[in-house]
């Protein structure tokens, strides 16, 4: 069958005997390819039949289906054409793992992070209607991306349509992880509510249960909710948000999910169809272990084993044993997450301190100021979160955190480069937005060591504190360099003249490539570790100064607004005897691909640094 | 009775008829002292009652009061103590609009950006069950900053308590102006529902008219669905987020405010009262007028009048003339607020374009989305925010808008200092957060008649485009500089030699004035009206250098990330023959004042930065 589909609407074509088979080879299909490319698996498996209702039910590309997140977008890629793109998904020049608008005219919006597709949805809808186009606008949303804050924002906005808006609810009860909540636990009971049954008797007991006169107004307004409690009330909280609720909708039932779209259409107004899905749908291992099989390497597809299991530990895991460690020692210490405990290394942490844990769902800007009312209580937060997620929060750091300069630490992981998840997920802003709010101290480790050491200091400055660090094995190289972490001061790794290179955190471990490389070539070369990329060591710089003609600062950020710029203001405020090349990210997004790709392609390999500070040296010598 | 309150827990000697007294009399100071200094009224007037009874029930500092938005906070700051505070509101070195800890022990936490109160209150409340201690949270938000996503995602969260938190929503009906939304719907009929009567009714009624056998499942819904609306479910929107309702109760009948806490505290988890109180009660001009009364200049007691009308149009006024003017040659041009209609000069928009306005409530993120969907559908949406709220949506701009190279305008209002509002509205970080962000252009202008070009420059722009332009009356000398806007151009003013000044947007009336002070001392000048901060005009920058010795450039936002660093690093990297001074705002928050006062303060009144460029300029000679 799937040889079948060519293009978008080439499944219109078969019959329901078809379809059916359909979503078997779909599933086969994701199986294998997945099992040796590596991707998002369980949450693909779970909308495959709704994916297929929604590509008979509209048409594509005039009608317009919006992806939270977007991983889950590997069908509709099959459905649109692009079945060949599954054997280089996620690696350069390869397809993507999320929705693309440059890769396919039925990608209607280029998602990433969550709770953005019912917004970028009522966007579509207005311009329909101003325009006088007539097409449908179909936003899917999960439950897990329904604990962030902006999907509530844009439902409250929805409420004042007098078009068709179609919001999918497809809900598996999962974030990445459980989800969390009380809108979790509030789906969780329309999901297995028998409503017709219960509505009866619900009423029934209401009916006797009214308050009667002479109780206090408080009294009766307890007794009449204790009383309304009883009735089972489906999706009276969308009811209530002004949004029609049709559900629930058993999402692995083509036919009735199908009939369920058919309905949605003819409502002149927003309307939400709670789907109820399996994560892993269809793969044992991936139901058992929906969490394991979110985003996952190569594996093998009869005993669900990831093939390559890692040998070292990464940065991560570092950062999750110390943090326990140092719970032990610091008893106001508390760790927060949103929805990515096992992704941030807080899994150790959660089974140890239950109490001490915070699982808030996908909701960073809450996360932050939660964690600033806790710092203000006298807790030692720590937040640990991907640097790309971190960026929803920026003025929740600003407004909350530092103004009142709390101290609350952030563990800001999938820092710099993070490779197949690509130009969404790349953690490489943060240097830039750190860095210019006030208080704020932000340091980076160059190797795991370090990370602990660093991490020890965080746990005990008396202010907001980022600690960034990368993706990935943790660099376990040049453990004899481990002086101690003091205030803004960098760390002094080889002293010599003539070239002096400042390499910000992770970048280190390149940074040596480069001096080793600068040094075959008969060039004296100094190395510091910067540490603190705020506050600046100036006192290091101004020594170096003394020394180099040439200072090469060496970051795995954009080089707007990043520790270079700084660098660079410094020297050039006193007017410091030194010329300063700053290495960093350009100013652009970073596809998808391996980090060794990515670096060579951006410049930041350590063959293309060791020739720009060569040409630039030599230039230097020149004059 | 005014005179009797000198401290905290004062309010707690008085009799109830001597109480009354007391609201009057706040009311009376609140009105007399605004009316001279200028402050937040409406808002004020609107929780008099409110504050007493929180003061009545709870024991400051020990209980935590958390404001959200904080403006509101007068009345709390009469009762802990601060009335002579008033005679210097807002004013430099005097006391803060806002709560401030450092202003009292009573002041639980910082705010001035909305729906940060229940994270905040939520973190105290574990801190508090963590160690131990034994004292009550009491976050207090408006049905207007119950629109913020932030405020939902923490209401998520307090679903899982089990002790006592207390959240207080202050429903005035409004947000600045009307507020918006399916949730201000839902609030407006529980308002005014009178649910007894109406309980027993609707459920007689839904017992007759639940689904029967036969009906397709989604019909079975629908007529549910029809049945359950005409119940009066009191507050089951956040009963089914897991939050104990209490309500409506009405906002200024002290003693059913009194009665409703104690009833609050004895409930073992998250517990919101629904308290109606009006804006501007008391006051006849800001009942009427609340949104005028909101903030407010120095008026007239008896008649309402502000004093001092303005006689020149401010930028924003400018921004809101020349929208409309546009909009009539772009039918795809449209308007999208977060709750500021009037403030961002949407008003005259709003009246002539209804359908092409749009106003999503304090929802920043969701604006920034839905304006990325508008664009996507082929809309030209022009989004008009504070500088500092849109730091809520730093995230978006990078994911959803300039990810995808989106047409979309952001007009940055209060860009720059802004005054009396002090720290938290500070528009000082807007050209670091903006200027990070690929493919995002930012512009700004130097007088009125250049915001007007550069608004239609924006207009025909085709990717995301920041205009950044600060609060008050706009620059309206150097009319005959108005050369062309042309992308990615500078504008040269003056052309001289030895220094150049090159002046980012409105700070370009003060380097006019260093410039002529520099004259004055026999030095001669060049001055380049920057225009584009992003991207550089490095031709300039390179003419520049060629026959100058000093660059200072010129800017009214952090120095760190922003546009003079940009500067310097272009320097350095093409090693061009010239020192930069970059004169910018230090890396701190500034506290409120006048703008004069906070210039002088930060280094960048004209005095100031004459005297710096002097200085190093000598020092350059001396070489």
């Amino acid at each position: 069958m799937l040889e079948r589909i060519q293009k978008e609407n080439d499944i219109k074509k078969l019959s329901a005997e078809e379809l059916e088979e359909l979503a078997k080879e779909i599933r086969t299909f994701l199986i294998e390819k997945i099992s040796k490319t590596g991707g998002h698996l369980a949450s693909n498996l779970g909308v495959v039949e709704l994916t297929m209702a929604m590509h008979l039910a509209f048409d594509l590309p005039s009608d317009k289906i919006i992806w939270d997140v977007g991983h889950q977008a590997y069908t509709h890629k099959l459905l649109t054409g692009r079945k060949d793109g599954f054997d280089d998904l996620r690696k350069y020049g390869g397809m993507s793992g999320f929705p693309k608008r440059k890769e396919s005219d039925c990608d209607a919006f280029d998602t990433g992070h969550s709770s953005t597709s019912i917004s970028a949805g009522l966007g579509y809808v207005h311009a329909r209607d101003l325009k006088g186009e007539d097409y449908r606008v179909i936003s899917v949303i999960g439950d897990g991306s329904l604990t962030g804050g902006m999907a509530y924002e844009a439902l409250n906005n929805a409420a004042s349509l007098h078009t068709n808006f179609i919001i999918v609810l497809n809900d598996n009860h999962m974030s990445i992880s459980e989800n969390v909540g009380g809108m979790s636990a509030y789906l969780a009971r329309l999901r297995t509510a028998d409503i017709y049954t219960e509505l009866k008797k619900g009423i029934t007991t209401a009916l006797h249960k009214v308050p009667v006169v002479g109780d206090s107004m408080i009294e009766q307004l307890r007794r009449t909710k204790s009383s309304i409690k009883q009735l089972v009330v489906p999706g009276m909280f969308f009811e209530d948000m002004g949004i029609t609720y049709l559900g629930p909708i058993p999402g692995h039932q083509l036919g009735t999910l199908y009939e369920a779209f058919q309905e949605a259409r003819k409502i002149d107004g927003p309307v939400l169809l709670h789907v109820i899905t399996e994560k892993g749908k269809g793969y044992e291992p991936a139901e058992k272990q929906p969490s394991k099989f979110h985003g996952v390497g190569p594996f093998n597809v009869q005993t669900g084993k990831v093939l390559a299991d890692k040998e070292k530990d990464t940065y991560t895991d570092v950062f999750g044993k110390v943090l326990c460690d140092e719970a032990k020692r610091i008893p106001s210490l508390v760790a927060i997450t949103a929805a990515m405990a096992d992704g941030t290394g807080l899994g150790l942490f959660r089974q140890k301190y239950p109490k001490r844990f915070f699982d808030v769902g996908i909701a960073e800007e809450h996360a932050v100021t939660f964690a600033a009312g806790l710092a203000a209580g006298g807790m030692k937060p720590v937040f640990a979160v991907y640097s790309s997620f971190l960026q929803r929060a920026y003025d929740q750091l600003i407004h909350d955190v530092a103004l009142q300069n709390l101290p609350v630490v952030f563990a800001v992981d999938r820092a710099g480069l993070v490779g197949s998840d690509g130009e969404t997920h790349q953690g490489i802003f943060d240097l830039s937005y750190l860095s210019s709010i006030p208080n704020m101290v932000v340091i980076a480790p160059k190797h795991k060591w370090e990370l602990a050491d660093m991490l020890r200091f965080a746990l005990r400055y008396e202010g907001p504190i980022a600690l960034r660090y990368p993706r990935g094995t943790a660099y376990d190289g040049g453990e004899e360099y481990r002086a101690p972490v003091v205030y803004g001061k960098s760390e002094m790794i080889e002293e010599e003249r003539g070239i002096a290179l400042l390499s910000v955190g992770h970048m280190y471990e390149e940074a040596v490539r480069v001096r080793e490389a600068l040094k075959q070539k008969g060039q004296s070369c100094t190395l510091v570790n910067a540490r603190f990329v705020k506050p600046l060591d100036t006192d290091m710089i101004e020594a170096l100064s003394a020394n180099h003609r040439l200072l090469v600062t060496i970051e795995e950020n954009v080089q707007t607004g990043g520790f270079g710029e700084h660098v660079v203001e410094y020297v050039s405020r006193k007017g410091l005897p030194v010329r300063v090349l700053t290495l960093a990210l350009p100013d652009d997004y970073v596809e998808h691909g391996s980090i060794g790709m990515l670096r060579r392609e951006t410049g930041l390999d350590n063959e293309t640094m060791t020739e720009r500070i060569l040409e630039v040296f030599q230039k230097i010598e020149e004059k």
